[in-house]
């Protein structure tokens, strides 16, 4: 484990577009460390005790929250929670002052949601602390493609080499998508962009991707679908098709399913909506990864926090 | 300890319904273990460190989410809130979807407080992790009924045989109510239900009750009379009494309360509406025993968590 | 440190008026103790291990909240949050209720801020464990002065007698200058009022102040000057000026800054409206020590629920 820390020089985790391929590597291999642990000798965890985990989130997610704050509890560490509703740390004050007050509160590392992309980056350069991106605005959600491309490795191999990703639906906006591309490029899986026209914008072939608006020829071959969720609240533009429509004609059901290779696996990052971008009897079905992508998530998250206050703080490894 | 935990095999506590009167009995004998422990030398009480609970609270209760959180962290466990409020972890989700989520996140018990009648039983079949059933619905809500149980055997003696328990008020729809009957019944009580009589449904002598709408010679020789709290968003109904009329005419104050055996004792499951079912001069009496009732709420449900959580996982008793 | 808390034998921490001159010492000197202690060896802290602090806010405050938080956990404490919004514990029950409830459910401190100035004190004769102040209406917010003396101390020495703290700004119903006078009294220094006629109430020379109305003079000789907050939400009543007109006339800017002495510092409780009381440049300059307030904010806190709990409960002491 010390040699995974030691190759591992940042005090954040602002985007997956700024990490090498190695340092996806090391996250990778803590985070498989960290499984095994868990399912032999949770009591053989690294410790965080004593440090204080600031989870702010501007922007509500609370999916993303429970496992960063499950996480951050696994390694021992406190958790304190600021969420925008009741949050008046941040009335009238700009994220700078918000970031110096926290700083002030002793936090040891910050998890920051934010719905400004830009924010986490920002925050960093002003914090000596650790600043986690748990995703902000149409940017990136760099943890989430940490999880997603650890499930892929448990499943097609460690190497993604020439594996082929389809990335199916609302794309335009989506740091999803945005945090995985850059991922996959990385790990060498080539990326298929597909959905409605109106949500894959072809200026993203600019990040190397195929953007292929044929369904069946971007499912045909595809090693791996992502699905990702249908923004309920987008349906009041007429840019967008209504979730009937959507369901319709990229909903992935089981005919369209057949189109797929038999062993190709179905991802989404949660929540689905049942029977809109995925039929009910495939989420449930063993081509689904859905909840081993949950499950991950503790684990790569678990890595993300101890790599980076490490990196901050190398009194943590000798401890 | 060990051998009270012996006889305990469930993974949850769904339903008094489904207890035996040998089960109540167990966890009556840990949680008087616990609050002994606890009044002399709270740091020998066994462990759920590095363990987490998840309090999934779908319908808002501030007192039996603290009780809860309060109980879990004093054995040692890590608790994380899900409240509806804030959590897109349901939106556009089944009970299923979020279930299997809430495993997916390691999650070692789920205590689930939820609007739905039946949500904790579909729950405990989907998971391998115990789920400890918060009050749903109008069908039970178990631990209120074990540690008011708990209560009047601290009271009245272990052996509840033949002691006359009345439970007045608004029982229509009272899982705290329901419950109750149930263990009563089971160590050997005698119950009787008054009240108004939209408001105490003669279907409950199915239950194996008494329904005696008179109130005097409902209290003349009760040991224990449990008030329910008169829910104020009923009173839009003109089915339901008026909050002034229930107090005239229902209402225990000290003329009422002086039908009662000098002995008898007077409960109350909380928040109490001081002054409409019960005057504040006996709220505040020697015959109420309405705050032991809180703090042994504390004791019956650190009970309950860890004789679920030890049946689930016999690695707990070892350690 | 066993001699500091020897000298402490209050069971709570209602108001800095109540203090004395040398238990106010003994609170910056444990406070002083446990800066030192978290910045070399945060491991040899006194443990408050397995008790349970309730961050009772019946008034949301994000930031006293968190410190509290915070300080609770750094001690090893357990906090269980009960906020107003949230909370059905109150709904109905009198601050009596509430508080019996909450020593029912064994929690070994509160913390208390409230809209209703005295409920505290009412708070603490009723429970036998300690209550903590965070704010109480326009009463007093005795840790604020506490970390304010603190910081002062650090910064002009431990000394204060005839150095001039002028308060600047919104005080007719500001808890924390009331607290900040009774302190500053205590300690020697010669407090100033300054700001709107309007804000500034010529009854508060009864607390032994100077009222200047003239700010350059009030600024002239000042060796700190504190700032408070102007409260939004006062911008309704004709009696007190807009954001503008209170910016032009009192906001503290550079030209008005040229007025102290060149080693004054600028302090303020948080959270700045920049570019209304405090220039932007000004709250980020060696002048400013408003993060310092922040951090030792913690520190204070550490000392009041150590010392109150340690004088409650004397086993604390021999742990």
């Amino acid at each position: 484990m010390n040699e995974l820390i030691a190759n591992w020089t940042r005090k954040d985790l602002i985007s997956i577009e700024s990490l090498t391929r190695e340092e996806i590597d090391t996250v990778h291999a803590l985070a498989k460390h960290f499984k095994e642990i868990m399912a032999t000798n949770p009591a053989s965890l690294p410790s965080l005790r004593g440090r204080t985990i600031l989870n702010l989130f501007i922007e509500p997610s609370t999916r993303t929250r429970i496992a960063f704050e499950i996480a951050a509890k696994r390694l021992g560490a406190d958790v304190t929670l600021v969420e925008q509703a009741a949050s008046s740390l941040t009335k009238g004050e700009s994220l700078r002052d918000t970031a110096q007050v926290v700083e002030a509160l002793q936090a040891d590392t910050v998890v920051l949601r934010h719905s400004a992309a830009g924010s986490p980056l920002y925050l960093s350069k002003i914090l000596n602390v650790p600043v986690i991106n748990a995703g902000d605005g149409a940017h990136e959600h760099p943890t989430q493609a940490l999880l997603d491309t650890f499930t892929m490795r448990e499943k097609l191999g460690q190497s993604l080499e020439g594996k082929k990703i389809t990335i199916l639906g609302d794309i335009l906006f989506s740091r999803v998508a945005r945090s995985n591309i850059f991922a996959l490029n990385k790990l060498g899986a080539s990326v298929t962009l597909s959905g409605p026209a109106t949500l894959v914008p072809d200026g993203f072939r600019q990040l190397g991707v195929e953007v292929d608006l044929d369904l069946k020829s971007a499912l045909a071959d595809a090693d791996v679908v992502m699905l990702l969720r249908i923004q309920h609240e987008r349906q009041t533009s007429t840019h967008f098709p209504s979730l009937g429509e959507y369901k319709s004609l990229y909903g992935l059901n089981q005919e369209r399913a057949s189109w797929l290779k038999p062993d190709a696996i179905i991802m989404h990052p949660g929540p689905v909506n049942r029977g809109v971008e995925l039929d009910s009897s495939l989420a449930d079905s063993n081509r689904s990864v859905i909840l081993q992508q949950v499950a991950n998530g503790i684990f790569n998250r678990m890595a993300v926090i101890y790599l980076c206050m490490a990196a901050n703080n190398k009194n943590l490894i000798s401890e």
